[in-house]
């Protein structure tokens, strides 16, 4: 650490340093860049990172990111709202949207059941996505939940508490991805694809 | 931009992509990581980027980052003060102290003389390295700008200007990295290794 120039500077590179996927030599370039840019960039980054996180708060219904009342896509009257898609993180909403091929709600997990990493059921928005069905008009949850096994086990604890509501739960296709190839497709994925096949 | 979440949402999505290295993607992914990390974290990383900002300023000797009046190596009594060692940078300052090789001062250009890029020497600190120079017992300025066209032309500009000083101007060696490879060295670098063989 005596090696910085100063300890503000070292703080520095210890802050950026915590950030994900910057390394000690990553977070020293970004330290320098920061020192060499006007002062006026700098403190709009800073203030970005602070009313990113005074402002933005869960949507009360969908539990993504909002700095409204309700989220862009729960207030927006041109969407579908009998259809939910639960999703676990809120940049799976992004990647979502990306597709411009769905148009109901969300419900924002904020996580997947992992009991290896201490996250039950009761770490996540599940009560929630129970209020958010009862208190819509809600026809169908889609469950996109990662395939991994944590996602898959929390899409399978959901399931299970949404049948009794009486909605059509239905779970995202498994199959080989876009540009795939067969070759190097691995052994569950390929025999889900062949479960999953459609007529032509 | 309609696609993020909220507005402070893309607000530091374009902050964080600003950086340098750090693309749309990787801005997504850190955005994504502040929104989720405590608020006490993030308001702790906003501070560092603004007191390092504000606490840090240039040494009026060899213009290094300090927060002191001087810099650690210039006010440290046990340093060599009779041998100045000039570069482009801060960083480079970082990369020479971590050799643990070299006792003597720095002197921090703040770049290299650059023509196609709109830098020329009154845009470095050349005044204050003569300056540095006048003021102190100096016998020798090693120059360790980079072996790069800019870094060279500055070299050979300042070392015209220090040769009158009466002062000893050296440049620090040509040759071949450590762990290098012949076959692979261009060469200039080859040629420069022959030229700087010394006896064994």
């Amino acid at each position: 650490m005596a090696r910085y120039p100063t300890p503000a500077f070292a703080e520095l590179i210890d802050r950026l340093n915590k950030l994900p996927g910057i390394g000690r030599v990553s977070a020293e370039r970004l330290a320098y860049h920061i020192m060499y840019i006007p002062e006026k960039e700098s403190t709009d980054l800073a203030k970005a990172i602070v009313f990113a996180k005074r402002r933005i708060h869960l949507c009360p219904k969908c539990c993504n990111y909002t700095e409204s009342e309700l989220c862009n896509v729960c207030a927006n009257p041109k969407r579908d709202h009998t259809t939910i898609c639960v999703v676990e993180e809120p940049k799976d909403v992004l990647a979502l949207e990306k597709t411009n091929g769905y148009s109901g709600e969300y419900h924002v997990l904020h996580g997947a059941i992992s009991p290896i990493n201490g996250i039950g059921p009761e770490n996540l928005k599940i009560k929630e996505l129970l209020d958010h069905v009862k208190s819509s008009p809600i026809k169908e949850v889609i469950l996109a939940t990662n395939t991994t096994i944590e996602g898959e086990t929390t899409s399978v604890y959901i399931s299970k508490l949404l049948k009794p509501l009486n909605v059509k739960v239905t779970r995202i296709a498994y199959g080989l991805p876009a540009g795939g190839n067969l070759e190097y497709a691995d052994e569950v994925t390929i025999s889900r694809a062949l479960n999953g096949r459609s007529i032509m």
